[in-house]
């Protein structure tokens, strides 16, 4: 086992995380069971408090400092999961919590940080900047500082899950737990193996930042640019040092899911789960229903949503596109002549197929449009793509023109 | 105790259950505490099998059927969780099930009531036509009717979600419960009573139909009209008559909650507990947060969150209204002069503010903007109320006209 975490530490953050973090639940859908050819069982650390497991390695960690260090103020970087677990830990603990964030971190989790008593400064354009001040406030103020994720209390802290796991569910065969920095995944592969060697333990990175994936590949730490995820929470370029050797040693095989697979699987959790979930956590989830985990058809598989935090103006745009993209909405234009009557007549023939119409506009007004014809667009929600060709057929047949956007 | 509902048939109902319906948990969230002034339980039956408790009730009545009575085949008449319930229930044991729903219901409701396999009856515009249908093949075809609350054995099913809440939280002081037909609070408010014969049990009703309400205040069953609402599981116009005499007998009290607070729940329950609620499953909370339910200050409350069969699209708007409502979404016009570098003044004032932009539009051909200016649309993040007023100062001191929408 790893000699930086042992299994001696996950239990004994078991006993301090005792009263203070909660035995999230496993929830089922059947219809995730089908679309992923498996049993899974959704691991709710969405509603942990906090809205996600960060809470376990802050706490954790911060329960483990010396009455010195902990006493001069605890300070951390973060945009989101890890600046509440600080906050909440350090609140705690009746010490005090500097957390840095970006300038333009979404107004809902500044609000949730400050409410667990943290200072907060913002700083710079992006999270480098932030963390760089956080370093600097922790030389100028003499704070003590909690690394997100390559702290092995921190790590250990996160491995409590797995030993819940394998309470909740002796029969698991898998756990899929998604990457960023990898505090998550060290501290649950190394409590995982540690209880049930045979079990399989797979991580899931975005498509757009898969810095652990191709460190892997690559045999050494490796730094990964791309373009911003909805899966915020793992969007981190460079490994951590003691969690990729960890990832190394324990962890069975690295997938990526894309930014559609990941909208796609907030939506399936929203409506077959009832659950929220942020992008991060969502992107087991989208792993499993996009086949990119083999060997698990009919296996016990731990779908790990790791947080909920999601801003809920992001959430409702995911929804519309996740909608559009399975064809459960549709938006189309159609000209018809300027006549009374022909729109009613339209309408009709779009009703008998089924669809509801969620929206109706009319145009005379615009420069492409012949004089004596007008564009209708259309919002409708529909059921599928069967019954959007249906739908265009019927159009068709009746003479109408249909530019599907 | 109630004659037609006793405790043993609760306890028989939980018997049947075992490996069907799953033991929901309870979820707190400490920003719905502080809101309510109590410590608020969350009993999630939205994560119940089919997304609603009716499984309960619907299994538990389709288990004590004779097997010449379910050879027969069964039929019910429902737009939603009752449906489902049903059609699960039928599934399990091998029978078939017919399930008349309007022809207008949502197509993801239809959806998952077919999944179950279910034979779905489109019938009429409101619920009463596919109820008459549904009374109609009971006596054509020979199928048994399956009542969706006003059966003793479909409430024993439902009491049971009483035993679980005791066994979970033995503290528990008040249970909060939607009511629409009355079934739920009757199980519930039996069980409970028998269990725990201090407990209070309190119902919640939409303000739009509040035919429970009603009848107990007339002393005899009343039918109410009303607009439809958000809370479309309890839209139920006259109390069933076996659950209105159960309901005087057991509820202690009955309040009501209007439109916007059951959409203002729905929007706390989705951030800050992080799952999904349905109109009716929200009403509980609604009532709890805006002070409905007097004498529960510091108690140990549970809110039943009945169920989380929300049709998404429904959703999307709601939130929408609720972020409005709260000035956390905010949209104004202001008239600029139409010269270059304009626009980008207003947002640079805009974003000092803190507010964060989500779309602009900017329209030069209006009939009523004057020749030489345009007219700027933004839609905006805002934290709150003083957020927003703090902007229209900042942009009234700027020489901008600001008209709110």
């Amino acid at each position: 086992m790893s000699e930086i975490l042992t299994m001696d530490m996950i239990n004994e953050a078991r006993e301090r995380l005792k009263g203070v973090a909660q035995v999230t639940g496993l929830s089922m859908a059947h219809s995730v069971n089908d679309a992923a050819h498996c049993k899974v069982y959704q691991k709710m650390e969405n509603l942990q408090r906090t809205g996600s497991f960060k809470l376990r390695g802050a706490y954790n960690k911060v329960a483990s400092l010396t009455d010195e260090e902990r006493e001069r103020g605890v300070i951390a970087a973060s945009a989101g999961n890890h600046a509440q677990g600080v906050a909440l830990a350090a609140q705690a603990y009746g010490t005090t919590s500097t957390i840095c964030m970006p300038a333009h971190a979404p107004l809902s989790k500044v609000a949730a940080t400050k409410s667990y008593g943290a200072d907060i400064v913002l700083k710079g354009d992006f999270f480098d900047d932030a963390e760089e001040e956080a370093r600097r406030l922790e030389k100028e103020q003499g704070l003590t500082f909690i690394h997100p994720y390559d702290d092995p209390l921190v790590m250990a802290g996160q491995g409590t899950i797995a030993c819940e796991i394998l309470e909740q569910l002796p029969e698991t065969d898998v756990i899929v737990v998604p990457i960023g920095g990898g505090g998550l995944i060290s501290g649950i592969s190394v409590a995982a193996k540690n209880i049930k060697p045979q079990i399989r333990v797979i991580g899931v990175q975005t498509e757009n930042i898969p810095s652990m994936r191709e460190s892997r590949r690559n045999g050494k730490r490796t730094t990964v640019s791309g373009p911003a995820s909805i899966a915020d929470g793992i969007m981190v370029k460079t490994p951590g040092r003691n969690t990729f050797d960890i990832v190394q040693k324990y962890v069975d095989d690295i997938v990526t899911v894309d930014e559609s697979e990941i909208a796609q699987a907030i939506l399936m959790l929203l409506e077959q789960v009832k659950t929220v979930a942020e992008g991060a956590g969502a992107c087991p989830t989208a792993a499993l229903i996009n086949g990119k985990i083999s060997g698990i058809s009919n296996k016990h598989v731990v779908s790990l949503i790791s947080g909920g935090n999601i801003d809920i103006n992001r959430m409702t745009r995911i929804i519309d596109n996740g909608l559009i993209k399975a064809q459960r909405k549709v938006f189309f234009d159609t000209v018809l002549p300027d006549q009374p009557g022909t729109l009613n007549k339209l309408l009709a023939i779009v009703s008998e197929t089924g669809a509801n119409i969620l929206n109706v506009n009319h145009e005379r007004s615009r420069r492409d449009i012949e004089l004596g014809y007008i564009i209708v667009s259309l919002e409708l929600e529909t059921e599928d793509a069967k019954h959007v060709e249906s739908l265009r057929q019927k159009l068709r047949e009746n003479n109408y023109e249909v530019h599907v956007k």
